[in-house]
């Protein structure tokens, strides 16, 4: 116990019962992400059940100057989720109900630890899914609080387009509703758009309602491999320039590829892919596949193969959700170190390129893929955390990617969002002014800073 | 001269040149919108033609605490622009650069004075289209800071989702860049929604990057009429829902269309009328026309008209565009009380036959119409401000209109803003919480109050 005092715990216990939690195992689980950063316990874990739960623990921390992180599934990349200030980590996961889905309005609205997954088998009968995909099976407050996307975004868009209210308890135990279910409105402040992507830093996410979509007629997937990665990002880009709506275009390098196959068992050629996905009437679909099978084909794709048939998607489609594990399976023991950017889609095979040349001669396993529909891609470093040198390499590797791709034009971070290792980009990015918004943002609304402490906005 | 001391004005004057008045018939140009809201002169118009003037015209303001009212194209309808506490009107019109366009990426940056019109005659060559039309040719900065729409919204979205980056002045001065290019990004808070929307009351938009859309290979105009409103809405509510992607779904009375017949000399069937628009392929947009005409036909819709002939789609939009000034001119003198609200698709029919019972007997010319594919309609009262017991029966209509939207789970305004006309509505819609974090970031960001006083939040 360190930032923590007895009354305190007391008060807490007094509240949650055994749903407050010291032991020593429990804090292990929810000191980190699934990233290279190291733990940091939280003095205790909490796990609410509703609005009023958070509310109570939020009051009796606020009064004792406790830190609080809220915790989803606990898979984000950059420490988002660790207690750098010890206090409490507060697990959502028993807020997982899914309180109403409107079919016709086609939204949804579920408690913050309901996760995408459980949200999709929950709708299954109605004729809609909910489209934002990130690789894990992470919960909806998660999501919103870290503006997560995935495949699908580059049709129906990130968390920033798919949040359509949300339910949030500020540090000072008020309750927030945020914005009506009306698809547009201009009646004040975007108190939505201000806490997706806030990471949990400046209010906690207790319910999320979000768009709905219909589920195509026809889906048709597709890939096709190439013989360098320029010529697969040179397909994405002329994709996207040609119009056409595209609802996934993913590139994996060869070295993804590899983990996939070792994974999955998927025995395919080992060379950089595209990975494709069309949604429509039977029509637009067949349409759409053969324009692009054509651009492919004229920036030398080979083997391009079309299939609509559900369970072969579903197993390539799952591989691709499962890179992480498939990339960290490659070296057993090592963690992994996931980053990744966003460019304007014309400067997309620049910065690849150059990364790709950049990691050749790693001395760890590497592996690149991206939502390169978004302009948005993801290296992979596995990494011997004894070893020094490789972490320095990482860094290195690291930090020259995100500086290109900022000096493009580009973000530090595309939908993995900041957490605290990207908060020394911040104002490389945005500049010192905006980052002062920032700040003034963060100051007015946690004055007492005890919302996910240090995270976000640099030191 | 009320609020403002001579050394500020000595002071603008040595910064502008002429760019600075005080002449009468200019303040009164710029003390009113386009609606009903009386005119209170601001004490001097001021024109910056950069964001360093625009700087320092508000550090100078700042120091002598001298309230700032942007000023684009004077075209909002909740005296979103009126300076109730005098003070500068900041005419953006001067700032009317196109600065920068990006094919490739699909977007481009201007100067917050360039209007809607101006950057798609700009960009005429590209392939590129700017969708955003609310009714006037407003500003991009003006569409910015009221959140607008338009007919077009209900396929590529509202000046929320169409808003890449900004640059905006702070009250204290400093020039935040909100944002990059990439098409998404994890990295901080989402300041760019933030300003979105604020009707100039946190910062100062002096440019605006927005997204571009591919002009369509085929676009196809529809419009078909109804019995009554009732059965014109249950289309528009079955078209959303079948998922069909159309790119524009209006609907008019009888009125309404009266009124452009009146204004454009149309010649149209004085009945509730669904206009609509197609954008995709041949075969995508003849797929959706099929089906759509199918449910209107199912509704008892007659005379459905397709055409691809430019020049007569152009003529149609141009009377739904021009139905503002189509409306006032049933009733020379008069003016406008423009109010909207957006409710949940499926809340639609109710909430829209509800108005329509209500003003059925108005003692006044009144007309309705609305982007019902995003649950979004308008209804104008004709006034003769003189008298007040018109003005009484307009603000009755108005408060049931907005209470009926709320209680459905709707807003008070889908794109006009809130200007001071629905300020009062403000708690009832959002709660008290709600508006109180509003409240935190104005004072966060303004803490002077200088910046468009008394506008979004309820004194």
């Amino acid at each position: 116990m360190s930032a923590m005092s007895g009354p305190v715990l007391d008060g807490l216990r007094d509240l949650l019962g055994e749903r407050c939690s010291t032991a020593l195992a429990l804090r292990e689980q929810h000191g980190h992400g699934e990233s290279y950063h190291p733990t940091r316990l939280p003095d205790a874990v909490c796990h609410p059940k509703s609005t009023g739960d958070v509310v109570a623990i939020v009051r009796l921390c606020a009064e004792h100057r406790v830190p609080i992180v809220p915790f989803g599934a606990g898979t984000s990349l950059e420490g988002n989720v660790t207690p750098l200030e010890g206090g409490i980590a507060l697990d959502m996961r028993l807020m997982n109900e899914v309180l109403e889905v409107y079919p016709e309005d086609m939204d949804a609205t579920v408690q913050a630890g309901v996760t995408r997954k459980q949200l999709n088998a929950h709708i299954r009968d109605t004729g809609l899914f909910f489209p934002v995909d990130p690789g894990a099976d992470a919960t909806l407050g998660g999501m919103a609080a870290t503006r997560a996307s995935g495949t699908n975004a580059v049709r129906y868009g990130t968390m920033r387009e798919n949040v359509v209210r949300m339910v949030v308890v500020m540090a000072d135990g008020s309750v927030v509703r945020t914005g009506s279910r009306a698809r547009k409105s201009a009646a004040g402040y975007d108190l939505t758009r201000i806490f997706v992507g806030s990471e949990g830093t400046l209010g906690i996410i207790t319910e999320v309602t979000v768009r709905l979509h219909g589920i195509p007629e026809t889906v048709l997937a597709a890939r096709c491999t190439f013989g360098d990665v320029d010529a697969a990002v040179r397909t994405a880009v002329e994709t996207i320039q040609s119009g056409v709506q595209i609802a996934r275009i993913e590139l994996l390098d060869a070295n993804a590829i590899r983990a996939a196959n070792h994974f999955a068992g998927l025995g395919l050629a080992e060379r950089p892919t595209l990975f494709l996905e069309f949604h429509g009437s039977a029509a637009v679909v067949a349409e759409q596949a053969a324009l692009v099978g054509e651009l492919a084909r004229d920036n030398g794709g080979e083997d391009w193969r079309a299939t609509a048939d559900a369970e072969e998607r579903a197993r390539i489609w799952q591989a691709r959700h499962d890179m992480h594990y498939a990339s960290m399976a490659m070296r057993p023991g090592s963690k992994t170190w996931g980053t990744d950017v966003c460019v304007p889609i014309s400067r997309l095979p620049e910065v690849i390129h150059a990364v790709a040349e950049d990691i050749r001669d790693a001395p760890f396993f590497t592996a690149m893929l991206g939502h390169v529909g978004d302009g948005n891609f993801h290296v992979g470093f596995l990494l011997n955390m004894d070893d020094e040198e490789e972490i320095r390499r990482a860094e290195a590797y690291n930090e020259r990617l995100v500086r290109h791709a900022l000096r493009l034009g580009g973000t530090c971070t595309g939908e993995h969002g900041v957490g605290y290792g990207k908060a020394k980009f911040l104002i490389e990015e945005h500049g010192a002014e905006a980052v002062a918004a920032m700040r003034t943002l963060k100051r007015a609304y946690d004055p007492s800073n005890i919302l996910n402490p240090r995270k976000i906005l640099p030191a």
